[in-house]
């Protein structure tokens, strides 16, 4: 049904049942729990006041739920896009003003356009080409910009820097301004929330909570956290002790409008958009590609696109910042046991009740808390286990990774994520440069070529056979002639050269013209240059160039042919 | 020797002898014939008083005589990195400022620097990773861009533009200008060299010159186009008809200095210096191995990174702009019968000589002339054959050739070559990220295994044997995978997957974890994944990993025991 590819919700609507809506229910109040002080907090992040958070928390959940494939992906702000974010605005105005805010809604209308874009013309694979383990270097540098970024609203003390050594010289230059009672709250609910990582489930099981739920229920320590701070702060007028709070947020629904950005912004925003859109839909895929795996469902690449572009659209048109699906946030989903999308829109149900009826109580809410919950809440993507297991599988992306970390780390995450893409595929690259190539020889009594290394064979003092195992292109064409032309160099007897084209599945155009540049170096050595087993559709367009016009040998169909014929020339 | 790897001039300095001295004298003649009209025409493209022209073509020569390795290579002002060099500078200073011969100064140095960089950490290999036609399209383009940026001189008009359409407009807009008699001195001079290119060659042999000098002294018609125009103008006050003059060009020899440049400066030249330097040297090395593999002499392409730097590092002592060799000047030197890098150092002599006497003369040459000189030079740049050549034989290389031209014509060269790498790798990747994966099967009464699509071969109901045939990387990683998972949901009976490694060279770390990531999903369909023929090297590195104590299946030695134990189940 061409319907149910393009609203996915169609197939899990027809038949959606009671003990269904009881399992995303529950999810949906968890999941809700947890995502009110994320919502808050990344939007504290991203520079954006606290109820843009919640806007991108509500209407985004309802598109993702009718255009995405994936039942246990929670969409919304995240911890790393919420980073790009702030990073992309830094260069255009400063946080608080109008013209940021608006730049936050062209970063999430933008990275919704593209991804739209990139769904429909069914570029998923696109994402193929990035190095997971680049990514998960860049993920976790990311995560240290971020924890180190929110170190300030623990202190209560200013600090502004473009990489983590600025940052880190701005925090030892201003710790005069360190605040005690900042300090112990942010401290505090640090504490607390590392505990309960740790305890909480086992208190819930305690207290005779079945234990899928008592999993699910300790992730929400963090509105614990948020309502208890919130509540110390308002009893003990903590406010005059220097602590920073919240302050007001608007109660009420984000306003639906669609303003068209200025050329001159989409211009400057469009490479960070692109960043934002890309890293965020690899996150999101990897998380529902795992999480899918257990349930045996399968995600659609494509149309996950176009599930987050629309998600990010709507962010946009909601006044909301760029969102993608978060990995905690879903595990939870996915634990808490929501079995279809619905559980995200029920999500948004609760988000948007938060909106109308919690905003007042938030105003005591401290920025320590907040600041509390996303270090901790990074912590997770914090992993530099990568760096130890690719140095022992593969050195060169061990490097790969580690210069991705020191450049995130210094450089800031744009430069980051473009110079681990540009790493990975100059590594790729610079490994396919140097295809594996065999002199090969007759394996006597039968009709078989094998590698004169590692068989033994006949081989003919006249005649040079290779076979290339790979296809030729540009990359590797000239290390092929090079290769050749050294064998010649070598052996000074060879009057003849048989490439064997087996493992040719393409020719591309550099690479016949380096087989013509190639037979007529030969031609003025004497030497002349034969193809053997070339494949059918190489052949076609060989044929079609006018090449074999020049060639100075033969393509002959076997390489037993070839073997036969030149050695006895 | 190390002695005669650092300084190839050494080489052929012993054996000199007194018949290759008159061969490098004669051809030497010939070049700077050549070249003084080309040094001037390409300083007024660069935009650089016409002096400059003449530096870069003087001790930029002896440096790469001593240490560049191609016998016929001509170094010196070309148009492409003449016009690069235009584009470069116009976004930091106008021309005939001090600061803008500042720019081009910088630009050679920073060129040079990073040429002797590259080559002394032999990278040479990474031009390889352009794709020639690529190239090609870019150069025909450039020199579109060229011709139609001096046709002003040749109307005696002014005008500018970013790009084709903009240049093109801005000189019908100033077509009023026209100047007739600046006219008829361009055009004079385009047709002259149009005819000498076409009939010189039989007039000198009219004249019984021998031919293989013949050819070459044709090739000096542009100094009589320059001698010629500029006795018309002195003769015939052609000034007073508003015909344009070079003016005043100092007379002296270069002063030699080094000036480091401000870091602001190198900051923002430093991306199209590296876009200079590939460009140049990828040109260059082309035509060096062209001429070389005539003479079966073999040009080193790290040593002439090297040779190339020192040139550009010369020319921006000297004060001159960015130099590479020249395509049609080394063919001159070549067929006049250069045999040593001397001819190069007597080349420069030769304009060493021109700086001293013929400057004066020179105050009457029509910029038109110049002009002239350059249209009909780049004309032999332009060839649009390479769309017809890669229609046929390559789509995807056509259409990336194609989208390289038309980007360079309407958004300048920098981001011309820009895309075309861009492009090239891109187009790489994506053929790369899709191998070829047989499903094989027995032949029967053998060991061996084949395509199931080829050949009549047994296979078993609950086995799938695949064999990819490539390397596994994170390009190819989630096509494998998405590969196998379709090929379980067709044929539901399977309860056994086999990889037939044979093909794969090496694994990455980002395929080794869509290994482990295949390895839970087959689990949880309760199939097992099995190894079979895994080359030594990655079978060490899969032990290191741990992967294989997490293996459902087993590693077999040979695809045919994985198939007898694995069928019989």
């Amino acid at each position: 049904m061409i319907f149910e590819r393009v609203f996915p919700a169609l197939s899990w609507l027809k038949n959606y049942n009671k003990v269904q809506f009881g399992q995303d229910a529950t999810a949906a109040f968890i999941v809700t729990m947890l995502l009110i002080p994320q919502s808050l907090a990344y939007a504290m992040l991203a520079g954006v006041p606290p109820e843009v958070g919640l806007y991108s928390s509500i209407l985004p959940l309802v598109l993702y739920a009718i255009f995405g494939t994936s039942t246990s992906l929670s969409v919304g702000p995240v911890a790393v896009a919420s980073l790009m974010t702030a990073t992309a605005l830094a260069a255009i105005a400063e946080q608080g003003t109008a013209s940021y805010l608006t730049g936050a809604i062209t970063l999430a209308l933008l990275s919704g356009a593209m991804l739209v874009v990139m769904g429909v013309m069914k570029l998923g694979m696109i994402t193929n080409l990035l190095s997971h383990s680049v990514i998960s270097g860049f993920i976790s540098a990311s995560g240290i910009i971020i924890a180190l970024s929110q170190l300030k609203h623990i202190f209560g003390i200013q600090s502004h820097g473009d990489n983590v050594v600025t940052q880190l010289l701005s925090m030892i230059k201003n710790i005069g301004q360190f605040n005690l009672m900042t300090f112990v709250v942010g401290a505090s609910v640090v504490l607390f929330l590392l505990l309960a990582r740790r305890y909480a489930k086992r208190f819930f099981i305690m207290l005779k909570v079945p234990e899928t739920y008592a999993s699910s229920l300790a992730k929400t320590a963090p509105i614990l956290g948020v309502l208890s701070s919130l509540g110390l702060v308002y009893a003990f007028d903590l406010q005059a002790y220097g602590v920073n709070i919240t302050g007001n947020i608007p109660a009420g629904l984000p306003h639906l409008s669609l303003t068209f950005p200025s050329l001159e912004l989409v211009k400057t925003l469009a490479l960070p958009a692109l960043m934002i859109s890309v890293i965020g839909y690899v996150e999101s895929i990897s998380v529902g590609k795992t999480l899918g795996a257990k349930r045996g469902e399968k995600v659609q690449p494509n149309q996950e696109l176009i599930g987050l572009g629309a998600a990010n659209i709507a962010s946009g048109i909601s006044g909301g910042f760029p969102v993608t699906g978060g990995f905690s946030r879903s595990v939870v989903n996915f634990d808490a046991g929501a079995v279809t999308q619905l559980a995200g829109i029920m999500t948004a149900l609760g988000i948007m009740i938060a909106s109308v009826v919690l905003t007042p109580v938030l105003f005591f809410l401290p920025k320590a808390t907040l600041a509390a919950t996303i270090i901790v809440a990074v912590t997770t993507l914090i992993d530099f286990s990568i760096l130890k297991k690719t140095w022992i599988f593969s050195r060169s992306d061990f490097y790969a990774v580690l210069a991705t970390i020191i450049i995130t780390l210094l450089l800031g995450v744009e430069v980051g994520v473009a110079s681990g893409v540009g790493l990975s595929i100059l590594l790729h690259l610079s490994r396919t440069s140097k295809p594996h190539v065999a002199e090969v020889g007759l394996i006597e009594g039968t009709e078989h070529f094998r590698n004169v290394k590692r068989y033994n064979v006949k081989i003919s003092p006249n005649l040079l056979c290779l076979r290339p195992d790979e296809s030729l292109f540009f990359v590797n064409a000239a290390f092929l002639e090079d290769f050749i032309l050294d064998c010649i160099n070598k052996r000074q007897d060879i009057t003849n050269v048989v490439i064997q084209c087996s493992a040719v599945n393409e020719i591309d155009f550099s690479a016949l013209e380096m087989l013509e540049s190639l037979n007529n170096q030969l031609s003025a050595l004497h030497i002349t240059l034969s193809l053997s087993e070339v494949k059918g559709p190489v052949m076609d367009r060989l044929e079609l160039s006018g090449f074999l016009q020049h060639l100075s040998g033969k393509v002959y169909l076997s390489q037993y042919k070839a073997f036969k014929i030149l050695s006895e020339m």
